[in-house]
């Protein structure tokens, strides 16, 4: 019993995603689903990066937290539109709580749409928001062994992002190790490694999000364009 | 119904730790649960600490975590019986996990479980293992928003330990934010700062662990005396 009311739950979190997904690709806009650990710098990469990729994008964010509006409040001015949702006890985003953002946003005058997911590298990744994309963060100072004790977002990830490269100095880190494991698991997932404080990677990630939203316009257009003529 | 589900679980969950409890004191063993982010040095704080307190303590340890037994291969030379749970997708350790992992150590022959909870700063301070204290890691890396955005371990826990303060130099980390985030929730919680690459902290938490296992076994001993003259 318990089992079924949980694959229920997660059913009917499905059927929330595919709506955003379809208000999304009829808006044109795609959208990223950033996950990782409290701290390991979500909210410090889009700070870094948000006016690299504007104004040639219009971006609007939806930044999930238990409590406290301080990524919003980081972000409201780098950005063309931002939401906070605290979810209470809640350890992870779900569909309908990405609805009622989206409803929050102008989103016939983005291009974007980045949720910054709460920061958790385990339960976030089992609920589908309707996303294009999913991202998935290490921090360096968390360790080298992180993408084998969480398979399940290197596996489902479609970017990988390494962060705080910066401190490889003072921590220890066996990038083999990293490597090793992560490649173990899957050998064709992109890695981006990156610092804001040194700057490393973030042009790599710039071009990264630039890409993913062509393609997924494309994508989204013949969609929309498809299910007309149905 | 979904909700009425979730009670029954947690309901379960602390019938199961009351057994745990029980089986604890009978064998007058102390025990521990930290908890942290993926990262956040609970294995290494153990590791630096663990030959300090032997052998004057015996100590066993479970460790949790979704997949490897890495941490239970770092510790098993330096404590004197470890399980390490692997929970599979699971984002916490349950009651009946730690039933099975107390069941695989000789609790006759120990002072002191540690419970390596899984990496993840939410859903763990939600289950009840039947420990006799709570502790919570966060970590100079995280950034010194983490007390306000995860405010149920900072209510919930007896002890607070802020790691990696040698860091403190290579990250921005404002601990006038940290301190009053943390006392605007709590202004009675212990927060002892380590660093186990300069040992700072060392010291004072094992002092607060001998404290702790001398208090518990007192305790356990007058609730068993009590039970038994009942």
């Amino acid at each position: 019993m318990e089992i079924k009311v949980v694959a229920n739950v997660l059913k009917l979190n499905d059927e929330v995603a595919a709506l955003n997904r379809r208000a999304l690709a009829e808006a044109g806009v795609a959208c990223l689903n950033i996950m990782g650990s409290p701290g390991c710098g979500k909210t410090a990469l889009l700070e870094a990066t948000l006016p690299r990729l504007r104004p040639a994008l219009k971006i609007g964010v939806i930044a999930g937290d238990i409590a406290t509006t301080r990524d919003a409040e980081r972000l409201a001015h780098l950005c063309d539109g931002v939401t906070q949702i605290n979810t209470g006890g809640s350890c992870h985003l779900d569909a309908n709580q990405v609805r009622q953002g989206l409803a929050n946003l102008d989103l016939h005058a983005l291009d974007l749409v980045i949720i910054e997911n709460v920061g958790n590298l385990i339960c976030p990744v089992t609920f589908d928001l309707g996303q294009g994309a999913k991202m998935g963060l290490f921090s360096v100072p968390e360790g080298a062994d992180k993408p084998a004790k969480h398979p399940r977002i290197v596996l489902e990830a479609d970017l990988l992002v390494l962060t705080k490269t910066d401190l490889l100095p003072h921590v220890p880190f066996d990038k083999t190790i990293f490597d090793a494991d992560l490649r173990s698991l899957r050998d064709d997932v992109t890695l981006i490694e990156t610092s804001v404080v040194s700057g490393a990677g973030l042009d790599a990630w710039c071009q990264w999000v630039r890409r993913f939203v062509d393609e997924r316009k494309g994508v989204q257009a013949r969609q929309v364009s498809q299910s007309r003529t149905e």
